[in-house]
């Protein structure tokens, strides 16, 4: 993996109990360049045991309970960080929680619509916006953009693109639920990138690939450590010109 | 205005008791070229005092009372259209209600997220599974595609596009339950356009420009009149190849 990891002080990541956010914290620790801190949120952390052995091995991993679609519970994990980066500020927040709330045309109904939504695109708008004092510390300290110095990822879907829901792509994946919530993800990732742009945060959004967790699946292509070995490798490059990107697994640029 | 409407033998439009529904309506009958029904909808038709004016000098329209956000209504809405429109069914369907909850990064809540996203993205949605047994029947009956057929027209804005989100068009309009919700609703024109093909249905998004409206101010360059001549001339000129597009009120294509 990527060295550019060991200039990161801190890093959290949402949905760290299982799948690709569980993979990120692995990953990173195997290196041997790891951030000075991972922060690890789960909903119930009593329940992620994975998380938890390897939180005892690497007294560096802090795990911090977060549900991600609850206001009281976003502030309490955002003091709850305050207090464990402290003056360095927090360099890396991975918005990575995601739901697949299944449903096509025939069957969609708007709380099928609401909740995806609330979940892939509201809670990270909400928790970037908790993390905001923190990723300032961290970018007041540094020059340039990347993790280094303060940075937001969003991970996102392909799904998410407008433009390649067509052909045999669209009629493959006619998930409503889903692919309006990636590309309202899509659309804060711009935004956000607009607003911390002054700040020196960088902002950007990064599809996975097609993974083989319990939202993608045991036909799809990708272990999750073949796509989380890609995505930190991306992750740990970016540089002023991936500002508001959207960017593929392999570092390709994907249209919105 | 294109006489192409008067080949159209039924449509509704959401939000008409004011700003550009209540236009459309208004260009509608006085162009001479009038759809042979015209369905207006309204959340509360006892305050829409222009609506009602227009309806008592022509016969053709028919107000219903529809809350775009209650699936009920929308119901109810639904069985109203059918018993209307009969055998012909429902040739256009424009979903034009739309709010824009104004709200920046600093000061955006995760209701008022979620209450931009279900008024324009969800109600669309659920307003064309209701209308398509209707919409079914027209295209039944014709070829091609177009509003001689069966077609779906969603309002939407050049705001809602995610690349074009950046520059001074980024900093300028920093709204984010606007944004997200009209680049959900565009993700949601695609997957229906995917949907609905196979039953000969068009479906598109448009943008209706800038418009001075209680919503787009008095600072803004065109009047309801100017947009909605030239949307009016762009969805009466809309064929097979327009399936799926992202249009200018101008007819010029727009980036997703």
């Amino acid at each position: 993996m990527t060295s550019a990891f060991k200039n990161c002080k801190s890093l959290l990541v949402t949905g760290a109990n299982r799948g690709l956010g569980l993979q990120i914290v692995e990953n990173l620790v195997a290196g041997g360049f790891s951030p000075g801190k991972i922060i690890a949120t789960a909903r119930s952390p009593g329940g992620a045991k994975e998380l938890r052995y390897l939180a005892d091995k690497h007294p560096h991993i802090h795990i911090i309970k977060l549900d991600v679609v609850n206001q009281r519970s976003i502030e309490k994990a955002a003091s709850h960080v305050d207090e464990l980066v402290q003056e360095d500020g927090l360099s890396c927040l991975i918005n990575n929680a995601g739901i697949n709330v299944f449903a096509k045309f025939d069957s969609v109904t708007a709380e099928q619509m609401l909740e995806n939504f609330h979940t892939n695109c509201v809670a990270p708008l909400m928790i970037t916006k908790a993390m905001l004092p923190m990723l300032r510390k961290a970018a007041a300290k540094g020059s340039g953009m990347g993790i280094h110095r303060a940075a937001v990822i969003n991970m996102t879907s392909l799904l998410g693109s407008v433009e390649l829901n067509w052909g045999e792509r669209g009629s493959n994946f006619r998930w409503y639920p889903y692919r309006a919530s990636k590309s309202a993800l899509n659309m804060i990732t711009r935004s956000m990138a607009v607003d911390l742009e002054a700040d020196g945060i960088l902002c950007m959004a990064i599809h996975p690939g097609w993974v083989r967790t319990s939202m993608g699946g045991q036909q799809a292509p990708l272990s999750t450590n073949e796509s989380i070995n890609s995505v930190l490798d991306v992750i740990g490059g970016l540089t002023e010109k991936d500002h508001s990107s959207f960017l593929h697994y392999t570092g390709e640029q994907l249209p919105w």
